[in-house]
């Protein structure tokens, strides 16, 4: 009889052959264990080895080329949500959405590519896979710099949590290019360096060129350049762009013939508009062929006209490239544009439409936190600053949150600069938040109205909180009405889930995790609230003392609960086929102190500070910030009727 | 308001300082985290710890004294459930269910009390602790020994995993008794060994006189002798068996009177026999009051009346006692009988009628293993295996078994002598499993016997086999027609469970943890069958490829699984307010493996060698025991009725 079972302890090998594939391997005598259980094993994998698995498997895969944007704002639009007058960025975060195998971040040498600026291309790849949970490739040129330069580079790259280099020539600086006797004068030299000082640590990527690059000698020499660099360590080609498959094709046969073996990704580049093409012509030293030429000169004016063309033109030639049966993925050249590169995959069939999501949250792709799967519910609106606020840390918990052992949080500090800090004017705010408050009872307006979607009374729409920087999200959506209800009479929410009792785990809505599974949750309920509602609420809550478990603290922590024991409470989990159960949310008594911290300061730096100081609108919120309490509410009862509902409404009667 | 979190992080330390209560204490500003969640306070906590918790919550508690018995046979029947021909034994697993606080073993010096035999005081003690999970206390003697003997006593308890010493003086071996110039005199010595040896590892107790000590020159001389014990670092007072409550309550308070703050412990002896009676009184040199002679003597022929009266009499007097407000704890000297204790403590309601688990199977009181909370199904009907085979671990798994570091089971080696051999004589099991086997079909009968509960053709109930040493679990009485008709036909079941969607934690049958939780069970079923099953089988499994996982393994190890990357499947789990989610039971691919050398094993070493080797019967054992293969089937689809019956019965209708 066959031996079917199949190994994923491999997951922590970063043994670089790759000769040894995962599956049929004998197992009856093995008593290893694998140290994590394993939910994604794409959360586990180096790139190369999930472009591996995926070819072995017959998927077809894209990835997505982006440059690091000119300015802080368009850097916002390309990494980080932004909602506003119906505007909407976050190129990212929709592209990925897609499920691309990786997304790469190209060098600008001039742009001070390795600094800490919203817009270097460091920060942008660093962003990509910590917040947006992208597989990225950050690319690294070499010409012109000091080794100490490029290993410098490549020592944050690592800390930073890049696991992946593009590694290139780049551009000289000066017109004539002369070699230097110490420095780098060639990607292969890049290469070595990076094996060298960092062993097997990073996948590495280098560049093909289907006509050969336009300064080698000739074609032949550039084939054996390319050698060259793989031979040094590179574990996949992705190609420059080119007009015709067939250019591609006789390239890719031509690497075989002498001796390359590693994967061959083409690029390329849909066609979407007659400026961007040319510019990029002029750059790469292609030539475009007539008959494009002939199509596009006659319509160079309508761009529209243009893009229609080279989407088609994308499109039959990926189709082409596919049906050989030797591209199994495909590289785009987006020029960070949405559009024309997700139409095409979407008519090619390998844009995902319906993606899965491994876990309930988005899942950070920086290798220290490829086991988490456990988070706090306090930050579900605010991923990007838990991920911040827990940077340091060394370990993730895994499993269980009880046993992480890091516990303590980031600091509030200058983090707010770029994540805590909501992304629009001052202005827009005061209009959704008001330009001026004249009592508690105004704030409570500002949270009904963002609740039901409807304009304040300026006639302005209230689409973000200091809390939330997105709209309400679908899930929240189904809790409307009561939350409506509740924020009208001064219970400020500003977080919450209903119970779920056994849902698919492909429902549309609330499912997360393989398929075949089922999702539960209990019912939570997060709220700022006056003394004199929490007073109430306390007497209430005796009521529901075996139910409801809570957590009331002010900002002066003072802290009143019911946990048992100061342990977390699981209140999002699901059980799969063939693995142990996944609980990623709970309700932790501790981190809650921590999140207490952030959640009051955001009264402050977010909404009171839009005010001159000693202003009535900002003595408003200062009082709400120095009085009230921020409540959090479980029901365990999670297969009844939400109750917390029921215990808001008990509350508003005692008050009556 | 008022702080009430509560923490439960002292559950680790060892301080012996007694004022840090663990309620009520400033939690806001403490990030500290309890490395591991707390599912049962109990595990965590010391004796004394729990004395004090439950005396601070008005609790009332009971203990239990026992002494070794004197015959391996009588060892089984106070240790070990034998189930013959209705007789059944098992005091402390009886016991255990009414809730002692802890249990004691007396030393019996003359009967080699440290020694590795089944009945030596050391070994029943950590029986009781390792395999019935109960607080057990260790008693010791120190007159006519040396220090190292001493010693390595208590370091063997230590190792063994017991945690709390009675430390005696002992009767002196002659007529009179002298000083020995460097040996142990008093109690006392032994309790400053203790202390300087093993520092605060043991709680200690001691024995306190309410007459005062035979030997003592006064009563108050003897106070002083039991103050000296306790400030040498006596954890609490024991007292030897009074006959009126008024006696204990003086001496409470001339303790009390002297500066003894510790608790004292009344040991109440419930008369069970006349002869007992003297007995006890002559070894004790107390007097039976007058009033209680005068009542005992005409009745003395009559042990049920006298029996009655001493029930009456223990009861009348423990109720005075814990009216008293001095009393919390009862202590009983059983005399290694359930009735009367039994009795004594239901009629005062401090008898556990409703015993909770706290997990679905029974825990072990080893401190090792207090985090242990995750077990794989397969050693359900063997726990006493399980814990054998893992006692070496320095782990163990909590939470996840994934991230158990312990992998290596022990060898299948001596075990059996004591745990895995059959407790039945030889011939009893033959009556059951046949003086003559004729062919794989007898075999089948003789599982089908044991699953109705039918006598077999030749009249015998089967009541235990090889891999179930006690009758079937009323959980899997649930599944009896099912498992009939399968077994008549070839597949040899030896565990299983019904999926359970979201019952109460209070449910009678399979409820566990704490209340208002719910508790989940995916179906689960192992068998032996022959390969012809076993290949119909796997064509079937196709079919239910995504929902049932399967392990499929014959003697040699050929090994057959769907298993998901050998991760582990949870197939019980529990969700609770307030907590994380607990996972108790796994099918684990790995220790399936184990296992299956421990299952084929049984095949041979507790029914093949019941028969002449080369008979026919023997080789029928051997035969399948070479040839069939160990199955196990796990329905993930826990909501929806179980369809392993289906697979089954699909499995038969191909084989027809």
């Amino acid at each position: 009889m066959v031996n079917e079972t199949q190994h994923s302890c491999s997951a922590s090998s970063s043994s670089r052959s790759d000769g040894g594939s995962s599956s049929g391997s004998e197992s009856s005598k093995d008593n290893s264990r694998c140290s994590t259980p394993v939910l994604d094993a794409d959360r586990h994998e180096r790139l190369r080895e999930k472009m591996r698995r995926r070819q072995d498997a017959g998927d077809k895969w894209f990835s997505l080329e982006f440059f690091p944007p000119r300015t802080a704002n368009a850097a916002v639009n390309l990494i980080s949500r932004r909602v506003l007058q119906g505007r909407r960025g976050e190129v990212f975060d929709h592209m990925g959405a897609g499920g691309p195998l990786f997304i790469d971040v190209t060098w600008h040498p001039a742009g001070d590519p390795g600094s800490d600026k919203e817009t270097s291309s460091m920060i942008i790849a660093y962003t990509a896979v910590n917040y947006c949970g992208l597989e990225t490739i950050l690319h690294m040129t070499c010409c012109n710099q000091s080794k100490d330069d490029i290993t410098g580079h490549l020592q944050k790259a690592k800390r930073l949590g890049l696991k992946n280099i593009m590694a290139l020539r780049g551009d000289p600086a000066g017109e004539e290019w002369e070699e230097e006797v110490d420095g780098f004068n060639y990607a292969v030299d890049l290469v070595k360096h990076i094996r060298n000082e960092f062993d097997d640590y990073f996948d590495i990527c280098v560049a093909g060129y289907p006509k050969g690059h336009p300064e080698a000698e000739s074609y032949e020499a550039d084939l054996r350049h390319l050698k060259e660099k793989v031979y040094a360590g590179a574990d996949f080609i992705i190609t420059q762009l080119f007009f015709r498959p067939e250019t591609f094709l006789k390239f890719m046969k031509d690497c075989q013939a002498i001796g390359i073996t590693c994967p061959i990704i083409p690029g390329i580049f849909p066609i979407q508009g007659y400026h961007s093409l040319r510019q990029l012509v002029k750059l790469s030293k292609l030539e475009v062929p007539q008959e494009i030429k002939d199509v596009i000169e006659p319509i160079k004016d309508n761009d529209a006209a243009i893009r229609n063309y080279g989407v088609e033109l994308a499109v039959s030639m990926c189709r082409e490239l596919l049906d050989s049966g030797m591209v199994h993925g495909l590289h785009f050249y987006t020029l960070n544009r949405e559009v024309a590169t997700t139409e095409v995959l979407k008519r090619l069939g390998i844009w995902n439409e319906d993606p899965r999501r491994p876990l309930p949250w988005a899942v950070s792709a920086h290798p220290k936190r490829r086991v988490e799967d456990v988070r706090p519910i306090f930050w579900a609106s605010r991923p990007k600053s838990y991920i911040y606020r827990t940077q340091e840390w060394d370990d993730f918990p895994n499993g269980r949150w009880g046993n992480s052992s890091s516990p303590a949080f980031g600091e509030l500090k200058d983090y707010y600069l770029f994540y805590l800090k909501s992304k629009s004017p001052r202005e827009e705010l005061l209009k959704m938040w008001g330009e001026e408050l004249t009592s508690e009872e105004s704030v409570f307006e500002v949270f009904t109205c963002y609740i039901t979607g409807e304009p304040n009374r300026n006639g302005y729409k209230v689409t973000c909180m200091p809390w939330n920087d997105d709209p309400l999200a679908t899930e929240t959506n189904l809790l409307k009405d009561q939350l409506e209800r509740v924020n009208r009479r001064g219970i400020l929410t500003i977080n919450s889930q209903p119970n779920i009792n056994g849902k698919p785990s492909t429902d549309p809505i609330v499912g997360w995790g393989p398929s075949g599974g089922y999702v539960f949750q209990k019912a939570y309920l997060e709220f700022f609230a006056s003394s004199e509602i929490v007073r109430a609420l306390l007497k209430v809550l005796r009521k529901y003392e075996l139910r409801v478990n809570y957590h009331i603290v002010n900002v002066k922590g003072e802290n009143i609960t019911n946990a048992p024991d100061l342990q977390p409470n699981a209140v999002t989990w699901g059980i799969f086929p063939g693995r142990e159960i996944i609980q990623p949310t709970v309700v932790d008594p501790v981190s809650f102190l921590s999140w207490k911290d952030e959640a009051f300061a955001l009264w402050i730096e977010q909404w009171a500070k839009l005010y001159e100081e000693e202003s009535p609108s900002r003595m408003i919120i200062q009082y709400i910030h120095d009085n009230y309490y921020l409540v959090n509410l479980v029901d365990n009862d999670f297969p009844l009727e939400n109750c917390l509902w029921q215990v808001v409404e008990d509350t508003f009667e005692l008050l009556n």
